[in-house]
């Protein structure tokens, strides 16, 4: 596979897609394109959304996606999906959903799975929002599942973050625990035509009010009906005031806030990507060492037991320890 | 902290609860104990349950404690928490059903959250369940909310899976994927009162005839109304003839399908405890190492790209190249 800088940088989708593959399969060439594409970067401004499942997120991210496109503005959507055994079906539901935005030269959508990788949000979430970003996207909405660790992540990625909630969850103000309250740069209450939808919002108000400090971003509450629409405008509008905050470079110390979480992500991004590149490292050298595999025979077997044979192998002095090699080691004098 | 062998083998649980806290905790000592008490594990039988949010697994697992406790069995429960900021509140009200166990001393039941855990099943609860094993529980309950991946992590270490859905799942036969299909040994209808739950277990039936080998176990399905214990004495019968099936040792050529899967998960939790305990030295030496102190602060403010620069530092010949060192250089002749 090979990669075209040009037509990525002009927002080509199927150039776009083609480089999506290979940073997902880690094939060498990616990480060329992504440190040629990396001067290009840092115009996009890009907004997570977030909830429990059932909330709408998808709707919302179809509606807003559309308000965008009215507005002119080019939009990349990155969909994180847990790829749940259990909401396989209403994921592939909420996609077609989509579908109509499918065809819009300016819009681009990908999936994510969360399969397979560390908890919270995939590493390479980073990447294709720089990735994005690159491909000249005006807007980037990230759209993730609020259960788990995933939900939290979404702070890491986005410059603002929306979690959305509706007022069926009930008791769900008092179940939100610090961590979303921390996050939550705007907070919708969806499918606002049901039942307890402004005393929601109220208590929320109420509740916001208590624990955020005054000289911080004060977090919006807004009410939304994603399936007919109402509510839209006035959520790009709480984004944008949130933006304005963002960008004001008196809030730290010269630097604005997004600068400071944008430094953030990319100091982040390396520490996951290196972790990630050691794993497989790691995986290989247990595959191809014969002392390594035949302790795995013994532990199967019951010789040895699994925690403390692991434990041993690495402590020091430990024939197994490893580290990172020193220059001279790599290439001896 | 100290750890006292005899009282653990006795099934004490303040001895217990001690050694799962130096687990947690990586205390150094927590490894001689599980290489101290491996000698005594095997007797014990792993249950796992898992299901999506809200069809009932905690009071299931209530109830049928209670049932094996008529049975003057000792159970040991290890409930896996996402510790979702959404679902917070409910686990604590789930947990709080389970009170009357608590004062139970033939009746040990411990949270394992998998926040800042990497996906899946936490690699502990591999370590929790042979503790367990060893202070001589007869059955050990291992129960997971069925979003993302660690309802399939459940397999790695149960000997029988029940999966629990309810009527209301409405389409969830269709989208039950694959995964979850293999992985059942039993399948509940919970909530069996609502309306579609016999349709819905006719429905079950006829798929699994559709997609199982004659000669495998073929999943029960089973009705139950957990909250008024209906269905639970049915539910271990169930269990017991699918532990007769696991522990007929003509099935693998001389091993029984138990022995099977229980040397597959010691091998795995040796090597998710060898990965564990490499990313903590990885780490403590990014943490020590000036290089890679140096190429973070080059990567936060753009003179360096993230991923490429994590991948380059990785390559043949790179300075921060790693590996696991031979018998020579660690004490060199």
């Amino acid at each position: 596979m090979n990669y075209d800088a040009a037509r990525v940088l002009g927002g080509d989708q199927r150039a776009i897609s083609r480089l999506m593959t290979m940073l997902e399969r880690r094939d060498p060439s990616a990480a060329f394109a992504m440190k040629e594409l990396d001067a290009y970067t840092g115009r996009a401004y890009t907004i997570g959304i977030t909830g429990p499942p059932g909330v709408g997120k998808s709707t919302l991210v179809d509606r807003f996606t559309e308000h965008l496109r009215n507005l002119d503005l080019t939009v990349g959507i990155i969909a994180v999906d847990p790829d749940s055994p259990y909401t396989g079906g209403a994921i592939l539901g909420d996609r077609i959903r989509m579908q109509r935005h499918f065809l819009d030269p300016s819009v681009y959508i990908r999936s994510v799975s969360t399969r397979g990788q560390s908890g919270g949000l995939p590493r390479i979430v980073k990447s294709l929002v720089r990735l994005l970003d690159a491909a000249g996207m005006d807007v980037i909405l990230v759209e993730t599942v609020g259960v788990g660790q995933t939900e939290l992540g979404i702070m890491n990625v986005a410059d603002t973050v929306i979690v959305a909630l509706m007022p069926e969850s009930g008791d769900s103000i008092q179940t939100l625990k610090a961590g979303v309250l921390e996050i939550a740069d705007i907070f919708l209450v969806n499918k606002a035509d049901r039942e307890g939808a402004d005393r929601m919002a109220a208590a929320m108000r109420a509740m916001l009010h208590t624990v955020s400090e005054p000289a911080d971003w004060q977090p919006t509450v807004l009410l939304t009906q994603a399936d007919r629409g109402a509510g839209i405008p006035e959520l790009w509008e709480a984004v944008s005031s949130h933006r304005s905050y963002m960008n004001d470079s008196a809030q730290c110390g010269g630097f604005s806030p997004v600068d400071d979480r944008r430094s953030e992500r990319r100091r982040q991004e390396f520490l996951e990507s290196l972790q990630e590149e050691l794993n497989q490292l790691v995986k290989t050298q247990i595959e191809n060492n014969p002392t390594l595999q035949s302790m795995l025979d013994d532990v199967a077997n019951g010789k040895l037991e699994p925690y403390s044979a692991a434990v041993e192998l690495l402590k020091d002095g430990a024939p197994l320890r490893f580290r990172f090699l020193t220059d001279q080691e790599v290439s001896p004098a």
